[in-house]
């Protein structure tokens, strides 16, 4: 056992404190991992605050980690000490049912192992906001040499989240693709669909963040504040991912897609989509919802991103600054993702 | 002019009247349709009882038309007199834009012309429930041999709005596909589902119709008025095509989805379906709509029900029984499509 400084919160709401926690001694296939930046999903939020659903506590968040990998197991064929490593959303899986073997471990028939407050050998997993963590190798990622540690670890759940359905409906060059929302998912979205070659709208409520957008790809910027935004944009897009939480603009957004245009949601709002059967049935426009993303294809992205130099735009925060850092989050005011420097844990 | 026979609801909720329509002469690229049999769609009754916004009285409704090509205009090229022919929802588009060029009609960007209810030369266009029609024979279709008219009729509008999304979603061999209700529409995307191979379920509210339902190919036959159906289901099926205007049942249907399922509405509720979007999140789940195809995807679609001796199951009635037969349908006593012998129209 491994006895290692981390972070957590004791309850629903309550501030983060200085904790140790145990984690496990590194067997066969394991890596251990320094880690060395934890990203700030807004998922760590609904989870440790209880929002989702009941949850263990005390619970330490965090699933966009990236570090240093400072030892090996035995077994361990794709690791080794001193190479660069991730974690996201997942720590393992059943590995024997049709999705696992089909790399889509996120949709495990069993249901995979969260980061966090998940459940590995009957006790409760700890997440990222911590110093070190020990994971099957088959459940950790490569940052590639190019990707600076801290605008990496948001790619672990933010990169892959929106990286998987730009691929799975084909943004690349002739699409016409927008990205609802430049938050910490929306920000790589828009580098990752201009790296893809499409043509890339933003579709935020005011311009606060147009020269933002422009600088991570965007060709158009469009602020739906603005009188006659929605209506404008009728038919204009073949792909919108939306990262927001407002379930009750969907017919709007629905109206912007061209004919066999899709909607995808990667944002989970609290209440539920309400959708005219007209605004599907006519030119055949589809809605889908889009989850994270097979730990290959986390990799794939983590490569592309290499290739094409994108990070995320990170601010980078002491541990001491977590809980103000939610209430930033919540608040949206962040540009782009916080990272905890996980230098600053221990107390 | 040609002066027809029909017979025309003079306003909502009002019973059909006999009537006499003016059909334009013949163009040099129109054909001369006697019509054989029109069929019943329950988008007649929306439209001609006003439930779908206003609309142009008397009103001859009626857009799945079957007959013989009784005359063809100087340029015709594609039919000769004698030959089986039908007509579906559409009579004109653009001809111009993108969608139209891409055999897209039923997108036209200026929408395209309705059978009845449209405007053709500022007109109102008049349907089936008549005893001729004049057609461009761009927007006519060819009823191969061996499809009965009467059978030939409600393919034009029921065989497309099933036949273009089974097809689009790739209903085929190793696909599990479902068909929710079996009345007009669902009774043909039954046969044809089972056709292109699916393994196919009917979902139907009782068991009333399932030594039918396995006699148009389905393999399976499930009750949701029987406890524990939806939940048994769960994960179920790659396709689901819903001809039922149930829209609070949706969640249920979704969650009858496997990873990457699509569940697509025909049928268009009156009420807005209401979408947890973790019900799309999950396993990368779709919902989407239809609306029926191009005509050269028509013309695809009646050459495969020939090739595969499909028609629809219908019952033939006077055209005395028009308004009878409307609220049959709507009480979803029909097995499965009135269809109008046209014969019986003159006063």
């Amino acid at each position: 056992m491994l006895t290692v400084n981390a972070r957590a919160t004791p309850g629903p709401g309550e501030p983060f404190e200085p904790v140790t926690i145990e984690r496990r001694d590194v067997g066969p296939t394991d890596v251990l991992i320094d880690i060395a930046y934890a990203g700030i999903c807004h998922s760590d939020i609904h989870t440790g605050r209880g929002e989702w659903g009941p949850v263990h506590y005390p619970m330490v968040t965090g699933h966009e980690i990236a570090g240093t990998v400072s030892a090996v197991g035995s077994e361990v064929t794709g690791f080794s000490v001193g190479d660069h490593a991730g974690v996201g959303c997942m720590v393992d899986s059943c590995r024997e049912c049709d999705m696992c073997l089909a790399g889509r471990e996120q949709d495990c028939r069993k249901g995979n192992v969260g980061t966090y407050d998940g459940v590995l050998d009957g006790k409760p997993t700890d997440g990222g906001y911590s110093e070190k963590i020990v994971v099957d190798e088959s459940f950790a990622l490569h940052v590639p040499d190019g990707i600076a540690l801290e605008e990496a670890a948001p790619l672990m759940c933010a990169g892959i989240t929106l990286y998987s359905p730009l691929k799975h409906w084909g943004a690349g060059p002739g699409k016409r693709v927008a990205i609802v929302g430049m938050g910490g998912l929306g920000h790589v979205g828009v580098k990752i669909a201009a790296a893809m070659g499409a043509e890339v709208t933003v579709i935020s409520r005011t311009r606060s963040k147009e020269e933002d957008g422009k600088a991570f790809g965007a060709d158009h910027y469009e602020a739906t504040s603005e009188e006659g935004t929605y209506k404008r944009l009728a038919n204009s897009f073949d792909l919108i991912v939306s990262t927001i939480s407002a379930a009750n603009e969907v017919v709007d957004y629905l109206k912007m897609l061209d004919v066999e245009g899709t909607f995808v949601t990667v944002g989970a709002p609290p209440e539920p989509f309400t959708v005219p059967a007209f605004a599907l049935i006519g030119g055949r426009r589809s809605m889908a919802g889009s989850n994270i993303g097979g730990i290959a294809e986390t990799q794939e992205m983590l490569d592309f991103c290499a290739e094409h130099g994108i990070g995320a735009t990170v601010q980078v925060i002491d541990a001491d600054q977590i809980d103000e850092a939610w209430d930033k989050v919540v608040g949206s005011d962040v540009r782009y993702r916080f990272v905890i420097d996980t230098a600053t844990i221990a107390a």
